[in-house]
């Protein structure tokens, strides 16, 4: 108890060692994890939620570099969460991703985390939701959080991401799988990096006009320019504007739920097209700030954070030596067919009583 | 009700069209699924089960079908579950494969089903672990299930088959790669598929040094080999002699907690190898019969399978309409600082009171 009362004081000062150790215990759910979560929670919501997602070799790693050094440069602080779901196969130059992150990462008002799988009980979407919240309530003003895009997982990471942003490169069938699986669905923001490669044009426009078929009534169209893709360079669709024009019906109100997506082309090793990634960025974060969106946003992962508070605490309290007995004598009975699974689970729940 | 029950009658009789309306229930978590489920659970037990799992485009499909025919040629039904986890980008001939699959899927003897994570409310590894069940119940003597081996998710799910078979190709890093991942200690089986491309004989001795040097302890070596790895076509090592020789202390009791792990060369497209396959296949079966360990992977999916009731159960009694309007007011204070979220989430919890 004394030694957590330090670690929250040092982790209050700005301390990154404090960080780093508070991060392995929420990340590794270890014992008090729980309590020190929710004593640093109350400094949360600050920080801006940036996701990065795509397929293995695209230029995340690179991409989220470029993109810290821009935040750097006007002064903002940054988190980094690479996830990599243990991934054996996912390939990419991962060796030379991490010495390129090891770069950002020696700037002091950078800090750099990778999360596997492997090691974190609960879910990996979960952990890296309370790592993300961790970096927030030490005080980092944006947290990007890379993952690789192959499963629900990454999905529901970037989903509780404000902003998301779907990496793809010129190779034939890449965005037709990305819009395939949903991915396309999630994007803010879909970058075409590598973009010197043979065929980014053509796949930048193959983008956008899948995006159009896709979801025709999804986006808000400010200015009722129904088949015109948003690019770089061209003015800010800003987003009071649109609000109340011709977007998606929720609940029974007329509202906007998405600008609609930029296609933008970036070629990260030249560190080209970031000044444009950036002010999309920030396009879309003054949207969904004038929209009330951010908050809602903030909500529902607010929300998310406290049922699996009590998720947790009902295993808890479901979960004790005489109902871990119980069990062991009840899957016997249903190996041998006495009782099904459901009616082992009720004597269990009884067992409990009043929680 | 009705309708269910005439559904459960059709499945007992062995109807597809039964099968394939239950797993689908089954599988999307639809409203009764958990009665259903419940209802047919008593009829599991039979099957045995077998994951496979490795790299995109390792011919893991292909390799599926061969052993399946292997299997129908003796008999046996076959139950498949390919797991398909959204996989933008896992990339492999999926349409190719999938046409493999439908030449075995026109047996009578074999049910062939794909799944992806989109559309699975609840995890997906407990979703396959439900229609493997069903597969089962439905009387099916062998379940495989097919996963691209890149997450957290698919190793829950190979972990949750009695032998597991990692396939790999001989292309450089992919045996390292399984190795960094954890796959490989997953693995009981492994197979270097298209081991007619060049430098297999490599990767296979590779593999097996690295297996030697990872678990030296971790396998029953009857014979007091340490240093040698077995090969298709050396005498079965029979389980019965192994025990308590020199396993692995689990529990303070000296015993073997699995066979020394086979390296098998298979070229799957033409059907080159799986008869050693079959027979590695049948050998850690044996093993695991004889060891009891086949009863005890039972008790731990039987044993899952309950808890996983329980929390479906105890969410529904505390996500009631009162429990949500209260969440929706506490997600507020915990916004404003008011309340830390378990703070938040003892109140949820008192809300309901005696479960």
């Amino acid at each position: 108890m004394r030694s957590t009362e330090d670690l929250l004081k040092r982790f209050v000062a700005g301390d990154r060692v404090a960080l780093s150790r508070i991060i392995t215990l929420v990340e590794n759910r270890d014992e008090g994890y729980a309590e020190l979560f929710d004593r640093i929670f109350p400094r949360t919501g600050r920080a801006y939620r940036i996701g990065v997602t795509g397929p293995p070799g695209a230029g995340k790693s690179t991409l989220v570099s470029c993109l810290v050094q821009s935040i750097r440069a006007t002064g903002g602080t940054v988190g980094v969460i690479a996830v990599d779901p243990t991934s054996p196969f996912t390939g990419g130059a991962l060796l030379g991703d991490r010495i390129r992150m090891q770069e950002i990462g020696c700037d002091e008002g950078v800090f750099v985390r990778s999360m596997a799988t492997r090691g974190s009980l609960g879910g990996l979407a979960e952990a890296a939701g309370d790592v993300a919240d961790v970096m927030d309530a030490f005080g980092q003003d944006v947290v990007i959080t890379e993952t690789v895009g192959v499963g629900q997982c990454e999905l529901d990471i970037a989903q509780a991401c404000y902003t998301t942003i779907v990496v793809i490169v010129p190779e034939s069938g890449d965005s037709v799988q990305a819009m395939k699986s949903g991915l396309m669905e999630i994007a803010d923001i879909i970058v075409i990096n590598k973009s010197d490669r043979e065929g980014a044009e053509r796949i930048a426009a193959e983008t956008r006009s899948m995006l159009e078929l896709r979801r025709p009534h999804a986006y808000a169209r400010p200015h009722g320019e129904a088949g015109r893709a948003e690019r770089p360079g061209e003015p800010p669709q800003v987003a009071r504007e649109s609000l109340g024009a011709n977007g998606h019906r929720i609940n029974g109100r007329e509202e906007p739920t998405r600008l609609q997506v930029p296609v933008l082309q970036t070629i990260a090793s030249r560190r080209e097209g970031i000044a444009e990634l950036r002010e999309a960025v920030e396009r879309h974060r003054q949207f969904l700030s004038a929209s009330g969106m951010l908050e809602r946003h903030r909500k529902a992962n607010v929300e998310a954070t406290i049922r699996g508070v009590v998720d947790l605490e009902l295993s808890r309290k479901v979960w004790n030596e005489a109902s871990v007995a119980r069990l062991h004598s009840l899957v016997a009975d249903v190996i041998e067919g006495k009782k099904t699974p459901r009616q082992a689970s009720d004597e269990i729940i009884s067992l409990v009583g009043d929680i």
